[in-house]
């Protein structure tokens, strides 16, 4: 049962597709009052209670024990002491004493204190008393879940060629950089789906052109780049350069389709290309005007595309810098002891992203103007969707690739995100595991983060294990910045082995293809904590390092340097498959309880459920080679092992199709049956 | 066996007290060679070979797969991607296909490629050819190790006050701020044996000065103080002030007591005072001058110190900071694009501890003016040798508090460290235990971190548990920076859960004061890693967050956010106390092996070995109240448990008195003898 409670007068953010009448009485579960203008709902929490949620953030599964913000900010150290990182997705399910969720559907900045002022209180303040606020009620914490995605609408859906290794780099330079990329990977058999253009492809960081003395031949080089089977993506970033003779921001400013100050100025903001506007994509026109700019790359043969910067990130308000300078130049002379040099490091600190230039702006939406701090988290959502509705105007038939940076509710129908800047620190591995679950909760499906990590130099090891969690992220980068250690594949001594393993990905794509598909269409996890599926294991809510893979796998990645295994609670009894290749694997049954599996660095232990079963097709070095009717089932039978598989033909959307569900079933006898109306052939293994 | 291999002609850093003749032939182990000036040292890693040692610095127990340098640098965040952190501590042990220790005694810049480019190398990088290296060999590591700490000379002993749990916080602005810190652990009955003085106590940043309006009766504070039986620790920095007028400045100019640039005037850089002058303490009559100064406050009663800022931390260099000033101006008014922008935030980033900046100045030394950069792993040892040899001439009968923050090797015999500036991540908490041994491995045994995180805002929980693992550590302090939630133990809920974990220090005094004097007079470990003691046991290196603690105790703590216990693994059968106070807890025997332990919030695990006995006191809420002459013998009696007991004053250094050793056996039947030359009344507790 999903309830409606409407404060003040909110902002319509489009997070929601179901009309809902607000309900006149007050909200169960939540104490609500308004203080200092703000609006404020708390309740206690029991010892035992579990609160999950808020989609892309910082620290565990169970959220306890910290003070979360929602004001998405480029932030890229991710560490646990932030409170925000890219993202704004307000929704919480507290489950315990009293189960149920709730989703505060408001754009400005809200904070939730869960448990960090008083370990036994969760309180949740929004800045301004505007606001719907849902209440969700539901068997159990996975109903509650798909209910709330049912509200919120179907997530994106990628082709599946995005369900293939991707390699990234900020630092590929030229066109004799990406071709070197991709011979490396095609000569060392390293699978590879596509290549990555970071800012450098662009013409002085102007979206929408191509730098001609880099790329002389773009359309050439991302066609050749397709018959090897590679895709390139390019980065969209949310700032357009002030540069006469520049059409984009010619146009922009012609139509008034930027963001103004409060005298009807373009506000001027520093990022990349130094001077720029944001596009006003809060407004209808100006939205749809900024998505058909995509055109200009889609007539070039590309696929994909990847929106950055869209918190907006702003390294400086001009006005801000300005002053700034100035203030330095006074300080000449002087004696800096702590109080004026604290003065000096504070100015040039509070440059970046300073949520008081968040009010120097405005947006022109269906209700006026809007001043931006009061609509921040809407931004990159709305960047995105800006995209999303014009590949559905310009190829409606195609799926087309898109991720951003930055995200709000609602968001998740147009696109995946990636986790944004992290870094090369085993940390990270862990917290890319631990966010999984909670984007999953708001929708954004097509996810993962940077594999091998952003900043910061790489270790071969690092990059091994990561590949090793993100085998089963739907998003599978390696993605690292200007200036760190290379780290694709092959720059590593251990080259046989990542083929090995990165071959396994390509063996899991039917499984890995069908797991997401069945999670968009049905509103469903596709990442799941184990206490989503084991609610009567106690046990279960403890472990913060596994995750479910659908409705068959249970994933248990090795995240600590010189491990040559780690501790796996198994809530039953469950096979191991420790794959160090498609081809090479080794099975053992293992009971319920706690165990210590080993997993040389080049090993990748996999737990398949009992009477479940895992599709693994034959491979290949890309997702077009993969041959999807030809697979084999590995089952572990205790009762008969069942498994729905989601197929079609990764690229159009024909999916409501009935022809694209079919049925194995694995007898205790070990006999398979398949039910379809799509000719396969199935191979069996039995555990 | 220790020997000694001598390239170039090495500084003379007194690391060594031993004289060891130079072998004439080529070192062993390791392939040595030149390259562009440069020493290099190197040999291959067997796939299972460990690295132990490095002191403090970042990620594991075991160094493998990263690139550490010593470089002596103020660095608060202790990231997995840096390399140095305050110290220079170039001690190893490969352990594995061939065993060894080496010791580079080194004070330049030195990195080591511990299986970073390839996993399967150590690449050890001198900057300059000149230094002596010792190779050691023993049965084992600990072996090993003890050698090298015979090389090194006896660690610093402190008085047993210090090892009381000690308050501190950088913003007690006032007398009264301290008054009420004491105040508020005596009413709450939680122990406190000394509150730390941070910088706000001097006037205006001024080394030994005292702020006489936030402190108008400092002399009297300290008595009251220690009249509730808690000492005042004040903070000493390495920057003395220029300010005409100020005694330490004028004397220090007058007689050439700070280190000069090359044209011999006195090297201005940014501190917290603004303009400061640092004395060189490479200089021997400088440095008795500055240890002289420390006179000034042990008149006043002070019995204790900690030396910051001494790697030593440069804010800015002066002449750098006019040219910033002047660079930022010329910006005024340009497009600051990418290339442009991050100028700018060059210019401001390489501000702070610019290594060109530690070439601008010298030290008079022994053998003539040595630039800075040369020797500049030196400088915290020898402020902090200042202090400890006046310590010796001014006091000589009486133990001295002393802790630095920079050190090299050879600073253990002067005065401990604390690990510096952390955070408030439960991540530092395993880095606190992580670094343990490798700190007791140089012989800096008087050690720990500051419990609840310095820097960003704690929470109550991690405060909680970071105590249960500082329990154990010699230096226990809960230390914070400004602008931070306040973490004083009575700020939170759980005050008494609290007064009850703290009071099991109290209890464990006999034992941790015990074992610190045999490890500090033997050269022994006092924190091992499993792998030192479990030398068969092939598991056990793989073990990083557990630690043996003394001759009888295993210690596993819960460090992970929400957990309701953890995987600890036994080498042995052991006896698991699970502590809640110290009169209150269970008792579980445990089998070697894996095992998931409970241990609530306010519940520690603590395992006792076979054989082996565990003293526990009646406790007290300060150390003089701990009757250390009524003990319990917990023992875990399998054949048959003793333990060797040392005690004495805990104020003098009689250490090498036969009669501070005693014996309790306790048989198999329970029965418990005590042999020694004090009268002890024991009782027993047989598990």
């Amino acid at each position: 049962m999903i309830r409606k409670y409407t404060y003040g007068n909110p902002f319509c953010t489009d997070a929601v597709v179901k009309e809902i009448t607000a309900e006149d009485h007050s909200l169960p579960y939540l104490k609500q009052t308004v203080q200092d203008g703000r609006l404020i709902f708390s309740c206690r929490l029991g010892e035992k209670d579990l609160v999950y949620g808020l989609g892309e953030n910082v620290r565990g599964i169970n959220k306890r024990g910290w003070l979360y913000k929602s004001c998405c900010a480029d932030e890229p150290n991710h560490l646990e002491d932030r409170h925000s990182l890219y993202a704004s997705h307000n929704f919480l399910v507290v489950a315990g004493e009293e189960t149920f969720g709730v989703f505060f559907d408001y754009p400005g900045i809200i904070s939730f204190d869960v448990g960090y002022t008083h370990m036994d209180e969760l309180v949740i303040t929004l800045e301004e008393p505007d606001a719907d606020v849902y209440i969700l009620n539901g068997s159990g914490i996975r109903s509650i879940v798909k209910e709330f995605r049912g509200l919120i609408g179907r997530s994106y859906i990628p082709p599946r060629w995005a369900f293939g290794y991707q390699q990234s780099r900020w630092g590929y330079q030229c066109e004799a950089d990406i071709r070197e990329v991709a011979e490396e990977h095609r000569k060392n058999h390293l699978p590879l789906d596509s290549i990555y253009l970071d800012i450098d492809y662009m013409e002085r960081y102007k979206d929408f052109t191509i730098d001609e003395e880099r790329f002389p031949d773009f359309e050439g080089l991302v066609r050749d780049m397709k018959a090897q089977n590679i895709r390139l993506v390019p980065i969209i970033d949310a700032g357009v350069k002030v540069e006469e003779g520049y059409p984009v921001y010619e146009e922009g400013v012609e139509k008034g389709y930027f963001c103004k100050d409060k005298d009807g100025k373009e506000f001027i903001a520093g990022v990349w290309p130094g001077q720029v506007h944001f596009p006003d994509v809060l407004n209808r026109e100006a939205r749809e005007w900024f998505g058909n700019q995509y055109q200009f790359l889609l007539d070039k043969g590309i696929e994909g595309f990847w929106n950055d910067m869209n918190e907006p990130s702003i390294f400086f308000a001009q006005d801000r810098m300005d002053d700034t300078i100035d203030a330095i130049a006074e300080l000449k002379g002087k004696n800096l002891d702590l109080d004026t040099f604290q003065k000096f490091t504070g100015l040039v600190d509070s440059l970046a992203n300073n949520t008081e230039d968040f009010k120097k702006f405005y947006h022109s939406t269906d209700v006026g103007n809007v001043r931006h701090d009061k609509v921040h988290n809407l931004f990159g959502y709305n960047m995105t969707r800006a995209a999303g509705e014009a590949f559905e105007r310009l190829c409606p038939d195609k799926r087309i690739l898109m991720f951003s940076r930055s995200s709000y509710v609602g968001m998740h129908r147009y696109g995946g995100i990636w986790t944004g800047d992290n870094k090369s620190w085993w940390q990270h591995l862990l917290l890319n595991l631990k966010m999984m679950p909670s984007l999953n909760m708001v929708g954004i499906l097509y996810t993962g983060a940077d594999i091998g990590g952003f900043g910061s130099d790489t270790t071969e090891d690092l990059v091994m294990r990561w590949i090793q969690l993100a085998m089963f992220s739907p998003l599978m980068r390696n993605h690292t910045a200007l200036g760190t250690r290379m780290q694709e594949v092959y720059r590593f001594d251990h080259t046989e082995q990542f083929a090995g393993i990165l071959g396994i990905r390509y063996g899991l794509l039917p499984y890995i293809y069908s797991e997401y598909m069945k999670a968009a269409l049905f509103g469903d996890m596709y990442f799941m904590p184990l206490s989503f599926v084991y609610t009567e294991d106690t046990f279960a809510s403890q472990v913060e390092d596994q995750l479910l893979v659908g409705d068959s796998l249970m994933i248990a990645p090795v995240y600590t340097q010189n491990a040559e295994g780690r501790y796996v609670y198994l809530p039953e009894e469950m096979a191991l498959l420790r794959f160090r290749s498609l081809t090479d694997y080794d099975t053992e049954i293992l009971p319920a309880g706690h165990h210590y599996v080993k997993a040389g660095l080049s090993e990748m232990p996999v737990f398949l459920r009992p009477d479940k079963i895992l599709l693994l097709s034959g491979g290949g070095e890309y997702t077009d080679e993969v041959d999807m009717d030809r697979v084999k089932a590995v089952a572990f039978v205790k009762e008969g092992a069942s498994y729905e598989w989601y197929e079609d033909d990764g690229k159009g959307k024909d999916y409501e199709n009935p022809e694209n569900y079919g049925k194995i079933v694995v007898d205790r006898s070990g006999r398979c049956t398949y039910t379809g109306s799509r000719r396969k052939e199935i191979t069996t293994e039995i555990l």
